[in-house]
């Protein structure tokens, strides 16, 4: 079973959200009715020698941890407001350990005004399991879904990908919310999510929440580094950027608009009417990959 | 370093929460302005080998995770609404042994409402973690806090303390929602919070938070068992019952008007002025002893 499916079938099973919530799961975040905006939220966590090496400075594992759920709001069009974390460390890690993993938490939350409003701490009898909801908040008519792609709509991608372990980028990577954001402020995304498990295997889940399928040139993905395949671009995972669906009469207008000379926003596909699934040039399929957490 | 100071630290270093938060960190939830009401929110986490035997049926470990956050809304005098659950899990489980972790959750979520909204699964080397976080409402006027007890409120407590791992109790207790969410709507407490660490523990937490003394009955508290000694009821921990602080000339009407045969609550002391502490019926303090997730 794959990890969407196991979710849908979680889901199913247990009472649906109300008519209070405006984006039930299935979205980067749950979005609920809040005075005149959405209060977005989401959970994402953080597993030692799974998301980090054990050596990996405690500090950057614990930005990671942030920086991922940063993404998920960033990804809605949203700005971070508050957090909650649970912690659980085990006998592997001392004290002045787990301060560094919160130092790291704690820098990235000041950088982007992020409150703590709850947390817990538990031990374990090895691993070190982190977990992070993220809560934040976007206007109903700005919030960007996964779901709103169209047929004859552009799919930009902001950054490069691949090569995120290798790199580093996976620990050091900037949440792309400056670029959400003003991609929401604006208008231009008719769908957007953040790229972790993989460029092809998020943008199906694009093409599956709006019905629709992809072309997609592989050849277009910027590539991290002169050495990241084609291969390693469309699957490694952990990019942290964002996939952008917008309608193609406003392409030429985010084209001239788009203020951020550090970012590319790269075309790398259109949208097309059909069962969901993700084209190369040539219409012939192409292998998801991707990381799946179930798999 | 205890567990409280530990996080006394980590939200004084962290940008604070704004006037948006009505219930600031230190509770058993926070709590957002959410239109005329609160939203409560917290998080806990539930650790294999740790707050479970790794042989407990999977289910009884899910329902125990879901309950110990019912509990802290209960403390609240909230009622929950939905839910986030990130899981990871080693090899030592397979699917079908997760899904009998969800099922235990869902059981209790349908039970009491609680929608899913979120969710994220990753797996470890070795050990199992899963962290929920809770949302729930409540009113303005109704919430419930642990910074209100006044000197001369007495303290009660619902149903009975201590032996609660060998009973079996710490999997199967019923969260004390419905008593909590009565005793707001009469507007009985001028505070109240949840017993997870041990009594002791806890109510100093509402002295400290209160800035009183509390002078309290060990041979007053009820056990669990005939053969729970005194100090196992007031240390053990898990007994998920509420601590309730009631101004002294609402008592006669609440011990009238307590509508839960089945549940008895029991005064067990009386606030004072002073440091905050705990006294026993001689006035010399009396050890906290408890759980403290750092000590």
């Amino acid at each position: 079973m794959t990890e969407d499916a196991f979710f849908a079938r979680l889901f199913a099973r247990l009472p649906a959200p109300d008519s209070t919530w405006a984006v039930p799961p299935g979205d980067d975040c749950a979005a609920l009715v809040h005075g005149d905006e959405l209060l977005l939220i989401a959970v994402d966590q953080l597993v030692g020698a799974k998301h980090y090496f054990l050596d990996t400075p405690p500090e950057a594992a614990g930005r990671k941890l942030l920086a991922r759920n940063l993404s998920d709001i960033a990804a809605m069009g949203g700005i971070p407001t508050a957090c909650l974390l649970a912690g659980a460390f085990g006998p592997r890690r001392d004290l002045a350990w787990i301060e560094r993993f919160y130092d790291g938490i704690i820098e990235l939350a000041k950088e982007y005004q992020v409150a703590m409003i709850g947390g817990d701490i538990a031990s374990t009898p090895a691993d070190e399991v982190a977990s992070l909801t993220i809560l934040g908040r976007v206007e109903p008519d700005r919030v960007c879904r996964r779901s709103g792609a169209r047929s004859g709509d552009a799919l930009l991608v902001t950054g490069s990908f691949g090569s995120s372990l290798g790199t580093g980028h996976h620990l050091d990577f900037t949440p792309r919310c400056r670029e959400g954001r003003w991609l929401a402020e604006y208008r231009f995304p008719s769908a957007m999510m953040d790229v972790s498990d993989g460029l092809l295997l998020d943008a199906s889940r694009i093409c599956r929440a709006s019905g629709v399928a992809l072309r997609l040139d592989p050849a277009a993905v910027p590539r991290r580094t002169p050495q990241t395949t084609v291969a390693e671009a469309l699957h490694d995972g952990e990019d942290y950027e964002l996939l952008v669906a917008v309608p193609a009469d406003r392409l030429p207008a985010l084209r001239a608009q788009w203020p951020f000379a550090d970012v590319p926003l790269t075309p790398v596909g259109e949208f097309l009417p059909g069962e969901p699934a993700i084209l190369g040039p040539d219409g012939t399929p192409l292998p998801l990959g991707g990381y799946d957490h179930l798999a």
